[in-house]
């Protein structure tokens, strides 16, 4: 038998998806979990990272996978003695952007003799092959619109901003900040008919330069795909094997439903 | 007699400084005026540009002044020849951007014999001196904030992307697109509160590395304050002497209100 692994879970549709193909895996949860893992979710704070990886040595764990999103709050007062001394550290990375406290978390967690491994490692189908994952294709106005989009991103992924640029025949009409893809989309769609461009435009999803693909890779999912519709874009690229499908089935009938394209771009 | 100046002038409130600046200028309206100049401009459209500088000519005109917004809209039926041999090649840069557009009519003004001056040099005190035009200064905070928005400008320039920036913390909550600043604030007054960070942030307008600034100076003014007021920001930092100050009483007058700071580094 092999060494079980564990999901440390947030919230959203990754836990899910990794909990369902990894029906043995120990799954902590970090945040209130999905309906669907509930009943598997064991209850975590962040202020008990001791006491959770006394949990995990004590199953026998090797491998971990960070999955979904947790809130970084830390309560002062609720420290066990493990995070007492890592909390200064961690506090210190946050004020540096995502990247850094993610960087922090899992040198804390290889400190602690486990290894982090990629949701995309340990579940097969999380990714797309490169080409074209909808019926729609992008024409050539919407490949020239998503090689703009990761021009701008890739000068920016150095300084720790933007996992996602919306462009519409070559003008930017949105990067995605700290408040993500959902509501950068929102800002699109609520630009002035009067001033966007003929063509409707394209959202590229792809990750920062450097960035850890194992506990900060892009996703995208069926809500991203009517997002877009509702924003007039024409379609989402991302890049293959770098970026997450989350909700498979559904992400599909979303494409059929909005004629959107949906493309991967070989890394 | 020195040799009379042109305003051409869109909307906003730089075409009406500037008259009020230069009150012997020709003006001609490109948009409908403000009511402020609405007495003394001619009103001219794009699409009979040559007509346009036939009237500058017959005035003695020897510098042009751009100011305010004009909506490149352009209706083929109406094109004057001038136009009707110049539309493609603007047409070709409105793809490309406002950068592409501003340098394209810069050199058809200049082709057709006149210079194009910037409103700040024909006219005084519409840009800040370094340091704090506030009673509130940055602390040490929003010293870091501006810095890292600055350099998120930075790196964007090259690619034509982005005249301001909101860093709170250290954390990106927004950079300007195509929608312009007012959308950038609203936008961050969005913001979920739970997600945003301790500080309350800044907002950075400096102009793109390469702006041509007589046409397109970044430009603040009382409403951009009440803006960055309502999505909870501490201040304004801007360059000295490249950006444009309009409507200073009630800029001072908003400043003093909402006790935010404007502080303008040296370029």
């Amino acid at each position: 038998m092999s060494v079980p692994i564990a999901i440390l879970a947030g919230t959203g549709a990754l836990p899910v998806a990794l909990a369902e193909a990894q029906p043995d895996a120990l799954c902590l949860a970090f945040d209130t979990p999905d309906a669907r893992i509930a009943d598997r979710a064991e209850p975590h704070r962040l202020e008990k990272l001791g006491a959770a990886f006394d949990r995990l040595r004590a199953a026998g764990v090797g491998d971990v996978v960070l999955a979904g999103s947790i809130k970084p709050r830390l309560d002062p007062a609720a420290l066990d003695p493990l995070m007492q001394a890592e909390a200064p550290a961690l506090l210190a990375a946050l004020a540096q952007g995502d990247d850094a406290v993610l960087r922090a978390v899992i040198a804390l967690i290889e400190r602690q003799g486990f290894r982090v491994r990629g949701a995309h490692e340990v579940a097969g189908g999380l990714t797309l092959a490169a080409g074209a994952a909808s019926v729609a294709e992008p024409d050539p106005v919407a490949r020239n619109d998503i090689a703009r989009a990761r021009a701008i991103l890739a000068a920016l992924g150095p300084l720790d901003v933007g996992q996602a640029a919306v462009v519409a025949q070559g003008r930017c009409l949105g990067i995605e900040t700290l408040q993500g893809t959902e509501a950068l989309l929102s800002f699109v769609a609520a630009t002035d008919p009067a001033r966007r461009p003929q063509a409707p435009g394209v959202l590229v999803k792809a990750p920062k330069p450097g960035q850890d693909l194992r506990v900060d890779m892009p996703a995208i999912g069926p809500d991203t795909v009517h997002q877009a519709r509702a924003a007039g874009l024409a379609g989402i690229a991302v890049t293959a094997g770098q970026t997450l499908v989350l909700d498979r089935a559904r992400l599909d009938a979303a494409l059929t439903e909005t004629g959107l394209f949906l493309w991967a771009d070989a890394p």
